[in-house]
């Protein structure tokens, strides 16, 4: 049995390092964020960064691993809610995060068709944290977890990082408006697998 | 005014190499297609290659473009059909095409998220044209050609492709329960769309 003291230190400072990340993709591209940039921001070595990230591409996998578990976290859903409401504030959180933080939130996005299999396990991760919640209350729904139902609730999912996507730089419409129709999209859109589904030939 | 012969047999030449590239797609990825690969199956030296296509990049633009004018042609609408119908049979042509084209479409849709701008231009070339002629039957549906209405219509159409490229390796829903599905999921989401937009606070 180890006796070590627990060294909380080392693991502090890689999360602010890693919360100054998103934030620094505030105003530059994924690209353009290097491990020299993060240093300078941080007012501390090269050397030192190396210690806690091996290289820039695993800065980067870090960095937007972070912005997904923020996502995550921030959509929590509120479980006193009727299941429309709830969808509509997880969405409302959903889309105020993916305002404020467009370019970790386009990464992510854009992780799920990289190359890099790490961004593309991130972005899935992720992407089945946010949906799962959805298969777990579809009861609530009045609808039962078939293949149909779980295809169209995760076409929906791509639906809404379209939309917020497109939503974002543009505002076009209100926001009010972008989430009221988001959320009535998952219930029209399921509706159909209600049916019996020998109801046709 | 010049009066050179018009060669069309280059040209009829580069069309059978793209055609034989997104044929060679069918079973291997995008980045394991290289000129080698094409020569070889094309009984043609890598010298004259680079004469229709200066580099491997190039040649996956070229054969990733073909693919999303094949995909252009085989889903244009039959214009004697109701607006239902009309959807569900190209989204039949549609989802004939990606079965058949797996790996040419994947490499369409991935390239909306890649690094390469024209890869991503190819991309949003086909989504424009497919999503265009929805837009311009709105009116049938009873619709205006709105911000929200654009905004819904992309998110249906990011839909789709989340879909189709999750049923063709898995086909857990027949073919007919896929297509009513996702043309059903159209109007469902446009509606609210119809509705008065100061019916609301």
């Amino acid at each position: 049995m180890s006796h070590t003291r627990v060294r909380l230190s080392p693991d502090t400072r890689r999360e602010q390092l890693l919360d100054l990340g998103v934030q620094l993709l505030g105003t530059r591209s994924l690209d353009e964020l290097s491990i020299d940039v993060l240093a300078e921001e941080a007012g501390i070595s090269r050397g030192l960064l190396y210690h806690y990230f091996r290289n820039k591409q695993e800065f980067h996998r870090a960095v937007v691993r972070r912005a997904a578990d923020d996502l995550i976290a921030v959509t929590v859903p509120d479980e006193t809610l009727d299941p429309i409401s709830r969808l509509t504030a997880a969405l409302a959180a959903y889309v105020d995060y993916v305002e404020h933080h467009f370019e970790p939130y386009t990464s992510l996005v854009r992780g799920a068709a990289s190359g890099d299999q790490l961004l593309r396990e991130i972005y899935e991760d992720a992407r089945t944290a946010l949906t799962g919640r959805i298969f777990e209350s579809l009861g609530e729904y009045g609808l039962d977890d078939t293949p149909a139902v779980r295809l169209l609730t995760n076409g929906w999912a791509a639906m809404v990082e379209e939309a917020v996507i497109a939503w974002v730089p543009d505002q076009q419409l209100s926001k009010d408006e972008l989430l009221s129709l988001l959320a009535a999209a998952l219930p029209a859109v399921l509706a159909p697998t209600a049916q019996p589904p020998n109801g046709s030939s």
